[in-house]
């Protein structure tokens, strides 16, 4: 009987037509041309090379066919996984497979009729209509000039990972004088700078910024002072490690000051160490490290009370923190189920706690963080199928709860919650 | 069959009379007089607060009734929570509510029910009738006279927070100084007030000292020189962070002879930083740092073998380190679920794996951490429905456990391991 | 159903003839002759004096059998551990018990049947076909002679703790002198010891390198320099922390420069701390300190690509980083579950979430870590169980796979990445 409640209930949460409130798809080209576009998601990358494959069919000149066919012969190598039910799913739904485990074998047939199907005009309508998606926010770079798309449908989100980590770097410099007319050189013409591209995104109709942050990031008020000899110095090349660690800070203090000016929600993704696996493949290199801690942001969270954090953890540790702060923070707000916690057993544990502990209003469900649209499909099932599971079990079953009043809970965290926080 | 089980094993489990080892009860005042004193409840105030509630209906001027109405109607923001579920619970159980969801418009008819109903001369009996509950051990501050209540029922315990946090204060000292007519300028002083302190509280009936100790406390046997110097600088207001970490070992150490030589178990609920939502509701203001480790605790568990020590943690992976320090150290004990851990998903985590892990003998399952007795019923209830589930399935389930043999693990950790381990 | 299912799972599971890639067996004396042999397991002695036995009947010269009397006795308070479970399931197995809760009254009878059984010539090879194990790794002292029993059963492992750790220890010098005909003073030496022993124990067949490491490890590679005065300064006896520090990561870091060489896997368990109980049992005293990461082990993973890392971590914590850190680096092997994670709640969580997202050819299912062969069959009885259970809900249930595709799975990670990894 439990069974068949989580499958009425996975039906129904399934009708709720979903915004996906963090992407990274690029809306000039949002759908997949071909089966290379779906399997070079750097989680297949990273798969098949863990698993053995070498680097080689990675490489830019190499045929994308050849490629595909190289990574789907090491499938079998990890169709244990998740992200391998991702694509079974995929190929299933939009590509019309109907065989039991895929391999190489399978590479010419997927091919021929991944590119008849994606070259249709209306293909990206088709997937964000079977995957039941309205709208889809984007990751955008501070000098995306956020022109040529709906952004209605593709919302814009300004990232800020190169402003608060990379100023040292002249290209990130000279990329900011060109998208803003500044050459920044002291506190007061970053504070310009940034001025200049919230007012620009947010008149694009951006409706978040957004950064990734590693494990030891501790966000704290910065003089002026202090930042402009940070500044000079990283323009100088000669920046200490406590100025680079001072100069980050205070960026990033700006930008929380700017979200509160322009009312815009700052999504905080917590905890990753870039470039780990030095070798890795693109986007396969980053990990992290569990001993980081929310109280780092105890100083932020309290010094902004009218700016909605929407936090995103790498782990189930992280989770039981961030169910609590967003249980005690009015301005702390739970957000999705990120990378490497994007894995079913930490998924259904870090959403039992955040539904038990945390205003229902203050959650953000799911979002995708895909590339390409057609993950906003199996990506939305497993969380779907998870949270219809928890409804069952925890809410109808446990708690008594009728099954219109679970559904209202999947509306909110899945929809409502989205359209509130981010004004959409 | 396993519902039905885990029915007739909650059933039975219900029929356990407890014996409540933590509590914050008033005895003068045990049960509630209002609906105001259920809601003042820091979690309704907190999460009310949290989901977007301003803080005026908690002034004290506020009019209670109107107060108990702005909460009532910010339930609808978490009723999803646990938290609501108690009050769900309290409502159906003691007030006579028998609608589907609690909001503002029932806010009359329950105030008037709870008025009449808390106003009956029995009340508190019933209350803990219903609840099954025959004694509750209090926390009591250290200058608390101990007097006109039944010490019987309601179980003094030595709350020490004040003593090893506070002693910098003037307040705290004159208040110390009133408890024991001792003025503490040194280490002797302190330990002859200590000693005053457990002569009485133990001529009393208290059967427990208790404190609550921040993530980064790491108690250390301190000379009587070093405290010397440290309590001489906190009394004149410039005690350097080395000296106040010393005097807070210090005196912990202190407390920890005393348990000895008194022969009171020491209840350590560890992690809790305070004030660090500093707007925050009145008690809820306080978070943790999941990078805490008991290791800090090795040397004060080695020095003090008689001493039974009943730790709390706030997290899983705590709970983890707590589940193999108390399988392996004699006189560590695993106790409770203690706030923010406790919420059904980890309670149900964490009890699995003591119950698997550790000597049952050592384990003492739950406390209710009420203000008022009113939350004993449906916490504990919470704790046996989870209780059962896990008897159900893994060990009458996996292991084969008669349910005879179930019910007496659950009778020893509601109840015998309180009774023994507390010596009531 | 889904218990039919579980059954069918763990029966046909049953029949893997298993490899256990980790123990630390006796070769010569590796099946008990005695239930003390039994009951001398640490598990049993550290939760006997946890549950309040005293450590007398641990002596060297206690009547062997009235120790088994005193922990059977005992056991009445730590009957709920899976460690006794454990034990349960020997008694009934091996030693034809047929009772319901064992006890001091069941000593005279199993202590007889036990050494009746046991005495039997072939009761070795009747418990490894009850239990259906066809090879044991060993965990060998670098200066095991390796003779004199069947190196194709009981496959060696060089066990490197004493050489990172302690060759500040005249006694382990002497040890390497005497295994090597070195008298290790310098970098050089130390090499030229190393290469010794690897030669002499991959022409006696071992499989693997293995060492346990503290928490707060952190592998890097050291100059000859460094290295040269750090053994300089341990053999005088003043050794400075930092030096230390220096020697014991330079040690390890030439131990995986031959593994390398030797091509053999390296087996890392992470965590563990020793001695912090030190008035504890045998083998019962070491814990750990749930705040260390992968993230220490950054340097080694990138540096020696060419060798695999088998890794045993402590805490669940650890194991979501060990999945996510074993799912990017291609050398990173997860291995078991281990010590005080070797707990049903703890393995099933750490299980499920490796097999959701590392790739299954990377899993190292689990190992014993026995001292005697009766061990075997209950530890590796849980884990079937469990992993039937894992393969019944997340595979067959919800992802539709077939039995044989379980089953397929089940056999890789329990026998065959055995085989691949350790090339036996």
């Amino acid at each position: 009987m439990t069974d068949t409640l989580q499958q009425e209930l996975y039906t129904e949460i399934s009708k709720i037509t979903l915004i996906d409130p963090h992407s990274h798809i690029n809306p000039h080209q949002a759908a997949s041309k071909s089966l290379d576009d779906i399997l070079g998601y750097h989680y297949y990358t990273e798969l098949a090379h863990s698993a053995g494959m070498d680097k080689k069919p990675l490489a830019a000149d190499f045929k994308p066919r050849e490629r595909v066919r190289a990574i789907l012969a090491h499938m079998n190598r990890f169709d244990n996984t998740v992200q391998y039910q991702w694509f079974d799913e995929i190929a299933r739904t939009f590509l019309g497979y109907q065989g039991e485990r895929l391999s190489a074998d399978d590479c010419d047939t997927l091919c021929d009729n991944a590119e008849k199907l994606m070259a249709q005009p209306d293909w990206e309508d088709q997937v964000l209509k079977k995957s039941n998606i309205e709208k889809v926010f984007l990751t955008n770079d501070f000098d995306d000039p956020l022109e040529g798309f709906d952004t209605k449908r593709y919302v814009p989100c300004l990232r800020t990972d190169d402003l608060v980590f990379h100023l040292d770097k002249k290209e990130v410099r000279d990329r900011l004088a060109k998208a803003t007319d500044l050459d920044v050189g002291t506190a007061a013409d970053l504070r310009r700078a940034i001025l200049k591209l919230f007012d620009r995104f947010t008149r694009k109709g951006a409706r978040a910024c957004a950064i990734s942050l590693p494990p030891d990031f501790a966000p704290q008020a910065v003089s002026d002072d202090a930042l402009n000899s940070a500044l000079q110095a990283a323009r100088a090349g000669n920046e200490a490690l406590d100025q680079r660690r001072l100069r980050n800070a205070g960026t990033f203090w700006m930008l929380a000051e700017h979200c509160r000016q322009f009312r815009l929600p700052f999504d905080l993704m917590i905890g990753v160490n870039r470039r780990v696996y030095e070798q890795g493949v693109y986007q396969g290199q980053d990990l992290f490290d569990q001993r980081t801690s929310l109280i780092q942001y105890k100083e932020l969270f309290n010094a902004f009370p009218d700016v909605t954090f929407c936090i995103s953890v790498l782990t189930s540790s992280q989770n039981q923190e961030l169910a609590s702060y967003s249980w005690i923070f009015p301005n702390v707000v739970t957000s999705g189920h990120w990378w490497y916690s994007n894995i079913p057993v930490f998924i259904e544990h870090d959403a039992r706690a955040r539904l038990q502990a945390v205003p229902k209003t203050k959650q953000l469900g799911y979002y995708s963080d895909m590339y390409k649209l057609e993950f906003g499909l199996p990506k939305f099932n497993m969380y779907r199928r998870i949270l219809a599971r928890i409804l069952a079990n925890d809410f109808v079953g446990d708690r008594g709860w009728k099954v219109d009043q679970a559904l209202d809970l999947a509306r909110l965290v899945l929809r409502d919650n989205v359209k509130r926080i981010f004004n959409v």
